[in-house]
């Protein structure tokens, strides 16, 4: 199944647009709609009344997603099958080009008493010139033999740890021991292939604990050990030269995972309107992501997150203008302002080209779309339709 | 999941049809309805409001089926599994009988210039006629030692070549450029398995050249090599004993493949309802198609299309009047007259029997079978429905 595509894939000048407001996802309360129902759409209810509707399950019923998941499935890919660490997004998140055979962990600057148990696992939420200067202390002093390494900066107390070498595994347990007054955890290996990543791993923190001595952020915890996923990308997979238009780093991250172009950060919905403007001669699709409505929803407020969909709708004719062959429109989970957090309800999306069907649909939001053409789907089977409806895919047998 | 049938399988004296609109689907614009929408259709209506209706995706999401796949999703073989190339549809369109082992391929009579290039890639549409005394006398000259060779005439510039032998194989390219002014391609092996397989066409092709110098029609091209799928009968799948009515070969064969029985070809309406009739007290189950809408359709003839499914519609009180136990009528994919080929989108189903129940849909029509109480599935679901609704599958587990 996970081949068929490579196998029907079939060249075109079509352009697809994938348009993702991050969170989109709300739900309707016995006394008010979702913040989409309540959004005044006028350019997105177009594309509902002339396209079909429906709604996505991201993952799998009852599970909520996280970005990496969420994106990737948006992107075609299963997120059962190919999944993205915490040490894989974190990389995707500060730029950091991971490579195949890396093994990537998440770091948090913490502090040990004299007995070498945890007082602080954030350290203080250190400052993030502090986190710097540590990072570069240790780059300058510890050394791994054979094993290349690199800690960045993340933000505050976070850190990323990349190893790089031969015959690395990520299969090694987090050091967070997620409790204070007890000492952190060792590394140890989760099966024999990790025996050696295990104990380099052991090593540098050994020799961490000596580089930190005296200092208030004085060791290090490390989680999320992660390889990246073999993913095939996007043009091997669609044969499709996709651009990722994104203001923040983890989303160009994933894009980029997924074989995407990344130009550099775009700076709102005008730096994002630019990008796909000057993307639009080169590129075959088109990924846009707007944080907004995420962030709005993930502080609960639902007011914020209704005018990050007005935003975005506001935007669209301008989309319209260069005139893509498909487009589709959804979030890659919900984010309920009332939950204020990432939830599993599924989420509404609108597709609009000319070999999309009108449905009867005339709105867009959840309850509307749910009736659409689509029906409740998997969001891994958007891209399929995408494709289709982009002239992208051959005909199955004879 | 796939034997689950072959276990669960109970005989009955009920009786099943399947009626197939080739390529039914169609869409809506913002400015009309589907064919079927538009079409009156007050017998599949009155099924619609007594029975269930839901909409099918035949392959996957955004996959467009060939013939072979529609039609063996719609009998219960999940297409993705089992693969129906062009060669084995051919064989089984002329009543061929293909054997485990057998390599098929698709045979163009063509003609070639003086230096080789291809000028007719149908050698003028050839007579019938021509085409016969032609293979006739490639099978009385050419000798391919231990392979015995087929080459049967099928339909004016058509033919079918079957090889049958010890160890051969389907894994051989085509031999048609698909253009004219080139010379045509030789046949290569896909993978090594192949040489002897690819080294027996040549030297099939290098004697039927000669052979045919002088003739209008003085070369051959082949496409689709391709074996018998593994097909488990629908008796031994589901212990009913089928038939299949049909006017074209190719649905005959796949019918044939699927171990259905097949009476000669069933001229128009009149001659489907006498071969329904006369077939009535020896099968259980009854596949009628109907060619008639997919060929609109790729003509791209809406008001055609229309007629074609109002024909139908007209001869269904005739079917009821053979009081079946369950009815299903349905396409095996979509031909939009907007788009005059086959697509991806979904297809508009109703079933009928008295272990069906009612819903709340009163009309046969994509947009009213996606609120019905089947929703959306996969075409492969609709033939357990069936069995079930026929009595003829017992109970899961005690």
């Amino acid at each position: 199944m996970d081949q068929l595509f490579e196998r029907l894939k079939t060249p075109s000048d079509s352009k697809i647009v994938l348009m993702v407001l991050d969170g989109l996802g709300g739900f309707r309360t016995p006394q008010r709609g979702s913040e989409l129902f309540e959004a005044k759409t006028p350019n997105l209810d177009r594309l509902a009344k002339e396209g079909s509707s429906g709604v996505h399950t991201v993952v799998a019923p009852g599970v909520t997603p996280g970005s990496g998941a969420g994106h990737l499935a948006l992107f075609g890919y299963d997120p059962l099958k190919w999944e993205l660490g915490r040490g894989a997004l974190s990389a995707a998140g500060i730029g950091f080009d991971l490579q195949s055979g890396d093994v990537a962990a998440r770091v948090n600057f913490c502090h040990l008493d004299d007995e070498g148990m945890l007082t602080d696992r954030r350290a203080g939420r250190l400052p993030t010139e502090e986190n710097e200067r540590l990072c570069l202390k240790i780059r300058e002093q510890a050394d791994l033999g054979d094993i290349e390494f690199f800690l960045q900066t993340e933000k505050e107390h976070r850190a990323l740890l990349v190893l790089r070498g031969e015959g690395l595994s990520p299969l090694v347990t987090d050091t967070d021991p997620q409790a204070i007054g007890v000492s952190p955890l060792a590394p140890a290996p989760i099966d024999e292939s990790a025996e050696g990543t295990a104990a380099c791993v052991r090593n540098f923190l050994d020799q961490t604990k000596k580089i930190l001595e005296g200092e208030k952020a004085n060791f290090l915890l490390l989680r999320g050990f992660d390889t990246l996923p073999d993913l095939p990308s996007f043009d091997q997979r669609y044969g499709l030269n996709g651009i990722g238009i994104a203001s923040y780093p983890m989303y160009r991250g994933i894009a980029r995972i997924a074989g995407m172009e990344v130009p550099s950060s775009a700076a709102g919905l005008d730096g994002t309107l630019q990008a796909l403007r000057e993307g639009w001669p080169s590129y075959d699709f088109m990924f846009v992501h707007h944080k907004a409505t995420d962030s709005a929803g993930e502080d609960g407020d639902f007011d914020r997150k209704v005018a990050a969909i007005e935003e975005v709708d506001a935007m669209l004719p301008e989309v319209m203008k260069l005139q893509p062959d498909v487009i589709c429109v959804t979030g890659d989970h919900s984010t309920p302002s009332q939950m204020m957090e990432h939830s599993w309800h599924p989420v509404a999306f609108v597709m609009w080209g000319s070999r999309i069907p009108a449905d009867s649909v005339e709105t867009f939001n959840e309850e509307a779309a749910r009736q659409g053409g689509f029906g409740s789907v998997m969001a891994k089977d958007l891209m399929p339709h995408m494709l289709a409806a982009a002239g992208r895919l051959m005909k199955f047998g004879a």
